[in-house]
């Protein structure tokens, strides 16, 4: 993408009421618009951000045979009301509309109930099971704050994966496959060293359920680790008679933050016998399906990635979320011939700063953008046939040979 | 893709409530199906149809240089009060909501308003124009009736593309482009033959604005065309004033249903002056941004393939859209071992029918889900080393040897 061609600038401020480090910072570098609190635009690199965190997840889901669908946000009351769950007493978040025909109808924070009424048309026969659907989809939630920018949204981008099981050893056994499948998705978009899987209280029908929690200042979340991570609880199930059932100390663990960039919950019958999915099991009799359910906050995720890579120039993408790979630079006239015939086939790679400015704002922008690798080129580095490149993680630089640059 | 892996089947009959062809067709082949009147979930096979032609959309509007970005849906009435939009006596089709926090918000039925509010802060010089921005996103619109699948949507995808210029004649080549680009779109969709720009209303500060109006028995306008489809009203504008200055008898035009599948609309000053969306100019004049904007329904625009192309057995996907270019079936020992082997890195390709079923059923799902070969493998036709393969469109089939099938 060629900078001159874009609408987009980095912006020398932002917004006044944008306290959050990820919403300021995303703006000022031009990846997201705020529309009011806890609501955002993404713009060209934002989107491409975004797009590259959802391929990553949609691989590894791929990977385990769930299915890609799509649900409308809004909901019709009904199935919600058999759950308990359209009631505002109940769920808190709900934002509600009228129907102009008639009829309140409601905006999903979550889709549970409207996943199930459509799988019934399709589950009658224990043959028929199991299998997992999910969507990359716009939950609406009506927090009363939201002062954390893309953290925590109002309107925001979730995976949400749910599956459907004759026998509670096969949720388990697919369960245990999502959380592999979490493990490579924190760790390919960066967050792998400071994701931990937290045990979390777990309702009716599961002593636990899972977070994956991010260690991060502003988190909202308190948790609890051990020296070596290898048992981590949040706070609200960090209890004298559940460190005794793990066999372990209070005075072992430490407190720090951490922002929730994932659940998995086996919701066995919770949803699925108040909807009455069922099944004819091969003797014949009726059964009730065992779910589980799976999320992902994809621009909240975005929002941690940029709260976690940052220093005080701006961003730091990791490489495989990064909205180009490359932040591309000529100086002097031979330098600014050879960055057009470089560019040239890498127009999906490469962020070429060919706006007429000078070098020193190009540098600035390329750190506040986080873009991994800058490359500059210069009637200089040309004697020696090479372009400079800098690593926007490390700072290291490096005098590259030219033939050697894209490998 | 295995059928015997995915949860959905084909269903025998539609809702009763679903008097749309493309509404039922659509549910009964496993492509959609209904949360309520005009809102409609997108299963696997359905949700990669919407994606081919998001994709050819895309393809078409990056070309002309237009950049993707992603909107919110909750809108503040703050900017749709100032152009008069917010009210529900001139926008009749608003869904609003409440913040819990306090204050009125909308579901966004189009994008003029909240888009020129961003750009705002990216537009202060003549430097910064042209440029043109674009989305997919959800668009909401309270329609009292929803009779027509998916053709009309209370909530539907759609693309809308925004441009914006310091000179009419700047807005006029780049109009010009876009009714290149969506000569193009329409062509490879499959609805080259049947789709025709046409005059209809311009509003205030045009006197013509242009839809695309694809030729359809159950299409909501009414249109008339002359011999050619050279020239093509809508009846909004089919008055003899109008006629005379094209200099045109009543009497050639013939009269037909269209269903509008995109309009592109010169804006002008229209919400760019209300909104003060502003530059300085060359000679540091403050001027007004002239603006374009231009619309395709993606799911309408699905449901138009759908009732174009189906007859009494299904649907009928063209290539360029179908989910899977082909339907594998194998019959007898032989046939079904080879059909694995044929399927084997072809998963993006093919819909692989590897249930137990009879090979009559499955002939009769691969005609109702439109996929465009047909491909059978049997112990007969391998000893030619050949499949049958069986165009959905014409219904004609041809003996391919194996080498040559997927060329």
């Amino acid at each position: 993408m060629r900078l001159s061609q874009t609408f987009i600038k980095t912006l020398r401020e932002a917004p006044k009421d944008e306290t959050a480090k990820n919403g300021a910072l995303l703006t000022r570098a031009g990846y997201i618009h705020k529309e009011m609190a806890g609501v955002y635009d993404y713009l060209p690199l934002g989107l491409r951000v975004l797009n590259n965190i959802e391929n990553i997840i949609r691989d590894e889901l791929n990977k385990l045979g769930c299915e890609e669908v799509l649900m409308s946000a809004l909901q019709n009351p009904e199935p919600w009301e058999k759950t308990g769950r359209f009631s505002d007493q109940e769920v808190d978040i709900w934002f509600k509309t009228e129907l102009s025909a008639g009829g309140e109808l409601g905006l999903a924070p979550t889709h549970e109930e409207p996943i199930i009424e459509m799988v019934k048309k399709y589950v009658s026969s224990y043959k028929d099971l199991p299998f997992a659907v999910y969507q990359f989809q716009n939950k609406f939630r009506n927090e009363l704050r939201a002062k954390s920018g893309i953290l925590r949204g109002r309107e925001f981008l979730m995976k949400d994966l749910y599956s459907f099981h004759t026998t509670e050893a096969d949720l388990d056994r697919f369960y245990a496959e999502v959380e592999g499948a979490y493990e490579r998705i924190y760790e390919r978009v960066g967050l792998g060293d400071c994701t931990y899987e937290t045990f979390a209280s777990g309702g009716i029908f599961s002593k636990f359920s899972h977070e994956y929690q991010t260690e991060l200042p502003v988190g909202e979340d308190t948790i609890y680790y051990n020296e070596n991570h290898s048992l981590v609880l949040n706070k609200e199930v960090f209890e004298d008679d559940i460190l005794a059932e793990f066999k372990v100390k209070k005075e072992d663990f430490k407190e720090t933050n951490g922002a929730e960039v994932g659940n998995i919950f086996k919701l066995m019958f919770k949803y699925s016998e108040p909807l009455e999915l069922k099944y004819a099991d091969e003797d014949n009799s009726t059964k009730t399906v065992y779910m589980g359910c799976y999320g992902i906050g994809v621009s909240r995720l975005m929002g941690v990635i940029a709260e976690k890579y940052s220093d005080d120039k701006g961003l730091i993408w990791p490489e495989s979320v990064a909205p180009f790979k490359y932040y591309l630079v000529g100086i002097g006239e031979k330098g600014l011939a050879k960055v057009e015939e470089l560019y040239q086939g890498r127009e999906n790679e490469i962020l070429f700063d060919d706006r007429d400015a000078r070098p020193g704002e190009k540098f600035a922008d390329s750190e506040l953008m986080g873009i991994p690798y800058r490359i500059v080129v210069s009637d200089k580095t040309l004697t020696s046939d090479s372009a400079e490149v800098t690593n926007r993680l490390t700072g290291e630089t490096a005098l590259v040979k030219l033939a050697e640059l894209f490998k």
